[in-house]
């Protein structure tokens, strides 16, 4: 059966013979292999042009800032994951990258078109109203101002900080960043607390003002944490945690439902 | 309940606090962000350790090779995805990687070990006897020899010649190199047929030799397809053709089940 | 590092001990293998309590009737799976599963709320005027109407109409079902166009009508579609089709990228 | 391109047109849907005809006795990937499966194996000698013995005992269960260490005598952990435990890293 309406069936972005692969239009073996970077090659897959030096340096910094922090949910997630499925690598870096969702890591595209939002506003305005009444909108529509906040990193986010510090020195900083700020100054009191820019508020601000494209944003935080996942299913492989993490949890949690008088739980 | 026998509680990755978030012991704001490439990240988060300009540059080259290479069953599957789930780019993403397996991409880990196990039994004897002997305990064994064959490079992979380039000018070319050489040539003695090396062998040689961990070599086509993968649903969003994808395979397939006399089917 | 406000450490579905499992209160061992059917167990799970014979029948004929509809996109991307990563079915059962999002399938839990809505506001109006309003809001804020259209089935859906007697015959027929045809006779009027009820508007009509949780409907037919990748994946280990679904695909798309003169692709 | 020689072009399991959709031969609205239960869909999808009351009964059993058991890896894997993506239910599903691997409720499958070996050699030698010489080869091979031994029910696993008086009673205890027992009763003096049978072990002894096929063995576990895990991820929506799993997890785990001298770890 044919679903929806796709009239179009075309594909821009690879092609290749028995002996050349094109990449957006370029010899992979010729112009690409040993010539690019990784991060050369992801600008090129996502925007069709290769980035100059400058945006390259701002991709980078956000993938690095971004990979990796620890135990997090998408890493114990991937562990447990690999413990009880060996045979499947692929698997448990899928199961880690299931858990980049709204609430964590994929917050990065929301607030990006945050952003945008606000600018496209501001243009019959000043920058600090149109965010003022987009804030507004959030808070009366009950939605949450992505980007901002973190559990650990309260005062500020120390990556956010280095981010918007190597986009001025690569010469990239822009309207994007100064919106994050804005909205970072208004927020205490259009929400009533203060909420730092996170870093998945910094990595759109600065990507966006670099030229990436909007929706290949949330395949930053993605690709980054890829990175993370191969190092600790390394780790895994040589010293397993994931059922120590899975004990630990269960440890953690109360059966509160119906039991027999007497019975004496023993599964913790 | 308690699952195995894991007695050691420790992970030597990231730790953080407030200010800091150290990864590989490195203060990832001071001394990583808008310092390191991302390949570079990868790098140390897998081998605790920065690369050198070489090691970097070889690990780019592989990353770079095995990203794309068109609308292959991956990248099929995660557009489909895509197209029937909208609202999580990151189970497109998961789908499209859980097609990274033993038959595609994921060779690179068990041609890594083939060309370790030759290395291994290569002390006591010339490198083409110990290539003899495992290729023919491979054959008796009915196991596929991996990293050999391409359906669509039959004569060379353009890929893989290009990473021993590389790995020739960045002086990391070694005896892993060397190993998957004597084997292609060996391999039609042993099997009767010629068999190309391909870029999913290509790369644990060029990787290994360059002392990346094989443990982590799985990752390498993992990540590099995540990277491929964003762009594909970036183009995805804007000029869809999952389902055009899946309409036309459909269409490719008869149904020859049981049906009452007279059925027409008509859901091609 | 903790994340959110989560104080409550509690679950009520099931705890044990060396001799004794418990499910909801009940030992599985004594009172629930081989006394009650697996369609039993999944209502206990999810609701609490099992369920009476009516509703029983209710939840089988709604598993039956969304289990299997052919080489459906979720199908495909999870046989092509199969084929490139066979050490791992449940990696190509994930990437099927994966496909269940909001457009197909998953629009389910979606029909559910907007019965839900819609009867809440009759309780001030007619039920007519409730769903007439709810639409017509639905409509101005650019909303799919979630469970109506279907691209085969056009005139009606033959799966909900014998939903619908199946609820009859059972007892359990009420004011969902009501809304969903209330909404079917509206819909011409209000979006201009004739869609009947499909399939996934008709099982959160007669499952909400029986009592089965709303939060839990969107695993219904997650899990339905689970036995049908059983049997596609028994048929791909048997009679592979995965990379002929692939090779089809990828052919009925045409590369439109740049491309040097005189270049011709072969990868069809 | 195309991959691998697959000539066959067909699937037999379901058609449709307009009007009707075939299911293994049968009309799905006039001959299923509320004729017959989910179990009874389920093997007529898998091996092409309704089962038997005896079969079915056998079925219901192993889908009852493997779908719950607490906060198992797979259930906090899923919990803690919906608690980042709740936009995703399927995504949380698909991370519990991922962890259905050759470790934990994979077994299933390879244990089914095992009794067909023995079975296949005791052609032409007694159960008991067959089932002594598959074993010494499984431990000069170094391989686990799969379907033996649990973590928590050390002397017997009551669902196996439970699962055995079923397959009893309906009269299909037969040559798989015996090679059960035979290779129970021979482990010890084998292995060195007694190890019950457990549920993994149990679930395809009485399948296989049932006549269920050993390719779909995997899909038992599977299936029935998805039951399990919408139960969970309803829970997890209206009773939140994900990020409390995941902060006692990485509670659990030290860092045993490289650090700056002073430095104070504050994120458990």
């Amino acid at each position: 059966m044919k679903i929806g309406r796709q009239d179009r069936r075309f594909s821009a972005i690879s092609t290749s013979n028995a002996d050349t692969i094109l990449v957006r239009g370029r010899d992979l073996c010729e112009e690409l292999i040993g010539t690019v970077t990784f991060t050369d090659h992801l600008w090129l897959l996502v925007a069709g042009t290769l980035p100059t030096a400058a945006q390259r340096r701002v991709l980078d910094a956000t993938l690095v800032a971004i990979a990796e922090h620890g135990l997090v949910p998408s890493v114990q997630a991937s562990r447990m994951t690999l413990a009880a499925a060996p045979e499947a690598l692929q698997g448990a870096v899928a199961a880690g990258i299931l858990g980049c969702g709204s609430v964590i890591l994929g917050s990065a595209e929301a607030a990006g078109r945050l952003f945008d939002d606000v600018l496209a506003r501001s243009s019959s305005s000043s920058l600090e109203s149109a965010a003022d009444a987009v804030l507004r909108e959030y808070v009366s529509a009950r939605r949450a101002i992505p980007g901002y906040g973190h559990p650990l990193h309260r005062g500020y986010d120390p990556r956010s900080r280095r981010l918007f510090e190597i986009a001025a020195e690569a010469g990239l900083a822009g309207r994007h960043i100064e919106t994050s700020q804005v909205i970072e100054r208004l927020l205490p009191n259009v929400t009533g607390k203060r909420l730092a820019l996170n870093v998945s508020g910094a990595i759109p601000a600065v990507l966006l003002d670099a030229g990436f494209p909007l929706l290949a944003l949330k395949g930053v935080p993605l690709l980054a944490r890829v990175a993370s996942l191969i190092a600790h299913l390394l780790e895994e492989q040589t010293r397993p945690i994931g059922f120590v993490l899975s004990h630990a949890g269960a440890a953690a949690i109360d059966y509160d439902g119906e039991q027999p008088d007497g019975f004496v739980r023993s599964d913790q």
